[in-house]
Parts: C-alpha cells; structure tokens; sequence
C-alpha cells in the first residue's frame, strides 16, 4: 500500500489530506496558514499539518501534492503568490528533503481542476471550465485531455470586465468579475449597501467574514446578506454566460469556499442568468454543475497528480 | 494547374475570387448579395458571380469553399442565417450539381480564420485567436491545429457582456461587445449622439454606412466619426483583454471590414486599452496584428479549406 499527500495552501488555511492509493481519504488536518508572520511561519504550519497527517504512517510517503495560489515556475518554484509571502520559494525543493518523496506543485485553482476534472471523469475529447469563487475568483480550462494553460496565465475568469469603469478589483482594473461575485466583492457590497446590518459590523471591526456564517445568515432571513448574494449571484451568472458565448464548452463546474457553502442557494439564481444571457440554444447544452468535492478539491488534486506523476515514472 | 473558387457570402455583398493551385487570385468579381430579395435572388447573384469568375476558364473547376454567416450543419447545410434568408439551405449540393465540383461550405468567420491561420502559417501548438469586426463582432479559435468550437458554437465573441445592463444588442442582450464595437454599433452612436451630422444624417435617411466612408470622415476631421471611432475602440480593447485574461493566448488577429478600413486608426487606441485591462505581465507577450488579407480572409480561407480537401481526397 502506498500513501501520498495532498495539501491545500490557502491564504487562510492549509487544508492537509493523507490518501491511499486508491484515493481513499485516511485523515485530514486543517491549520491556519499565518501569512502574515512571514515565510518561515508558513512553512512550520506545513510541517505541522505533515506531522500531524504522517505521524501514524508506518511506512514512507510516496509523495506530496500541493496547491499553491500564485504563479508557479515549471520546476514548481513559487515565483509570485498574491496573498503569502513566497517569493521564488522552492517549496517543492524543501518538502522533497524533509520527507524524502517526490512532490509536486502546481497552482492552487489548476490543481483543484485537475481533482475536479478527475473526479467527474468525463471523456476526454470533452471542454470542461472550473470557476472557483472564493476570497476572489478563479478559472482553469480542461481541454485535449490536459489543462489548458495558453502562453501560461490563461483562466484568469475573475479579470474578465463585464461592467465597463464598474467597481474597483484587487487587481486595480475596474469592472471585473471578481469585484463582483468574489468574497472579498459580497463583504464590499454589505458594507457599503448594508453598514447597518450586523455583518457589516463584523467587517468593519477587521474580522472577516467566513462562507459558513455569511449562509447562516441567509437562512436566517438576514435581509443585508441575501441581497449581497442575490447581487453576486447574478455577476456570476453574466461571467459563465460570456465562458459559454466564448467556449461553447460541454461542462463547467462551480467550486471553491463561497460556492461549497453557499452553492445551494446562488446556483439557482446563476443558472437564471446564466440562460438570458446566452446565444440562444447554448444553455440547454452545456451541464452546468456545482463542484461535489467542495474543500477537497485541492487536496484531491494534489493527489491525483502526485500519483500520476508517480505511475509514469515507476 | 487547377482551379478553385473561394466565396465569401455576406449580408450585403458577395466576394468571389478564382484561385491557381498555388494560392494565386487570377479574378476576382463583387456583387450585391440582395438578400431582402429572396433566396432565389441570393442563388442568381452567387451563380452570376460564380459565372464571371470562371467564364474564360478552360479546364473544370476543382472546387469552391465557402464562408456564410450563420449556423452550418457538418452536412453543409445551412441551417439559419441571421441576415440572408438561408433556412435549411442546401447550398452546398446546388453548387455542387451545378459546377460538377467539390464544394465546403463553412460559418463565414471561421473560413475567415482559417485563411488567417493558414495566410500566418503559425506553428502547430501556438494558440490564436480572430476577432472580425464588420456589421457585427464575430470570434474564432486556433488552438492545437485546429479550429475549436467547442460543441459547436465557440467563438462568439460578440456577445460577450462588457456592460452590465448596456446599449440593447441585435441579439436581444444588454451591453454585448457587438453593441460597442460593430459598424452597427458605430451607426447607432452616431444617430445618438451626434444627430446632426453629415453621416447621421445618411443614416436616417435609411442608407447605412460604408466602412470606407467612415474613414474618409474621420481622415477629414469629422468630429462625430472621430468620436465615434474612439468610443469602439476602447469597448474593442476591453474585448481583446478578456480575451487574453481568458486564453492567453499566443497571437491575436483583428479583422472584419470595419478593421481593414479603420484599422490604422483604430489599432493604437485598441492597444492602449488592451494593455490597461490584462493582467500584469501578459500584453506584452500576445502578438496583436491587424488581419494582413483584409477583405481576402473569406475568399482565401474558402480557397484553403477545398484545396485542402481536394488534397486529401484524391
């Protein structure tokens, strides 16, 4: 039997899975990432979460999957994450010493793809896009049998502009997909439409909000935070319109933290959208989906490439 | 020596070019397609063109390939139009029949970037996109080889929302990039929000523009056409920057005949906007060109696509 490991590193947290071979789940480990308290810090939260989900191992790990959000160089070296404090990190380097395994690193919303992609299982002449939405807004494209990636960066879905000199984006642009149907957009939109509302106030004191609390709020009849959905739910749905106008692809999978939680109820209104802004015939064609992996995704992904990876080279 | 016809059926008018073997226009004929006419008026204006083209030819033509807008079924059957009353129309057996030849009968933007590909003759793993902008704003996408369409309908660039709840488009939608960038789009501008002009005033009269006109105005300091001409511009360039957020691709060529007439004046603004709406780092790694055949992508895409047949059938 043979384990390997899938990790998860998020700006927040780093999610950890230990797998087996078969791709069962044998433990899951879930630690804060601490990117504010620098590299080295991020680093120990890894070695934390590998301690944890190896420690009952009687055997050596046969590999390490990792998503990572940023740009990764081909040898896996992180070149440029967004939200932590990896500069030409060579975490594949540093985790291929510690536990003497072959590791492989990608991007966080490619990897999640590759888990979601493999889980469905769909044949592979077949266009499949991800759109993950969560503190912003992801995409990857499944195309030929493998991701696409273009010249590198493409699926790059959250910078789409679909209001011209709209809101304002992390990125700097204005008008983009994320500054709308991201996390970060639907905290923006409470505090600005809603400052009264109890969730706003949350957020104006510096916490975040978290995708659980914000659906507990919904079902709750939290006026203030299903408008905010309502509204993010409807940009999403002009986003995968225009992937569909564009790809005219066979599937598209919704996923990451906001939509693992509030998926059930964002979907239908999406699809609503979705289907007055296609050409017409298109919408009926394309299986639109929310992803059944959820949190899992990325540690699912990770798996399946470091155990593919791993097939090919015994 | 051989020789083939490659046509280009559009809403207003008919291009027809006679082709050697070897990619050489010996003539070419232009007519008006008529379209309001009838589909039998549509035929005799293709059969005059097509009468012309080959009248001091002495061998028998090897085939014709054809661009039509619309939707074609894989039979060559044109299964709807949007603006000449093709329906169910079996154009490829008629000119088959009638010209005892091969005939391939294509969607028009995609022969159109077919010949764009073939004419730049890019290496086979190199992503590229077409974005034609005539009468409307249509789309196409090289990428491994090969047109992509997806299931069927990829490409539709045009209607991709860059305004949220926007200027109405032919296609029902709101603030599609067609309703921004398309000689439709620059007429209507015109009629809005410079009434009184010279070219306003043509337009209400019930006579539409050419594009070759549009530039004549804007080369003579017409302040309308001027303005007009910047604001498609900078809706264009929000356009190709999703699209390069999207695909990353390795090359873009901007055609259609509002390009091939405005193009000149039009690409440095395009670019400019382009280059303020992708992400870090990617601009500069697209090669942005101008369609160098112009108003010849049809006829030559049509030409390559038969010859290209021709050689593989026989």
């Amino acid at each position: 039997m043979e384990n390997y490991v899938g990790l998860d590193i998020g700006g927040t947290k780093i999610l950890g899975a230990l797998y087996d071979e078969t791709g069962q789940i044998l433990k899951t480990v879930k630690k804060k990432t601490k990117a504010a308290l620098g590299i080295d810090t991020v680093k120990e939260q890894i070695v934390k979460v590998m301690t944890e989900l190896t420690e009952e191992l009687t055997r050596d790990l046969s590999g390490i999957g990792v998503g990572v959000p940023g740009l990764i160089a081909e040898d896996g070296v992180i070149e440029f994450s967004p939200n932590i404090p990896f500069s030409n990190v060579d975490l594949k380097a540093f985790l291929s010493e510690k536990y003497g395994c072959d590791v492989v690193v990608g991007n966080d919303v490619n990897v999640a793809m590759y888990g979601e992609w493999k889980h469905l299982g769909l044949s592979t002449d077949k266009t499949m896009l991800g759109v993950f939405v969560g503190t912003g807004v992801g995409g990857a494209i499944v195309m030929n049998d493998r991701l696409y990636i273009g010249q590198g960066s493409a699926g790059e879905f959250g910078h789409m502009i679909i209001v011209k000199d709209g809101e304002l984006c992390g990125c700097g642009n204005k008008g983009c997909l994320e500054a709308y149907a991201s996390k970060t957009a639907i905290e923006k939109h409470l505090i600005k439409h809603a400052p009264k509302s109890t969730l706003a106030k949350q957020l104006v004191s510096g916490e975040r909000l978290k995708s659980s609390q914000l659906k507990k709020a919904c079902l709750d009849g939290d006026k203030a935070a299903n408008e905010a959905i309502v509204h993010a739910s409807k940009y999403l749905g002009i986003g995968i319109a225009n992937l569909i106008n564009i790809f005219h692809p066979h599937a598209i999978v919704i996923g990451g933290g906001v939509m693992t939680s509030l998926g059930d109820i964002m979907l239908p209104m999406v699809l609503e959208e979705v289907k007055r802004h296609t050409m017409p015939g298109l919408f009926e064609t394309v299986e639109i989906t929310l992803s059944q992996l959820g949190d899992f995704s990325g540690v699912f992904g990770g798996f399946k490439l470091i155990r593919e990876t791993n097939i090919k080279s015994t």
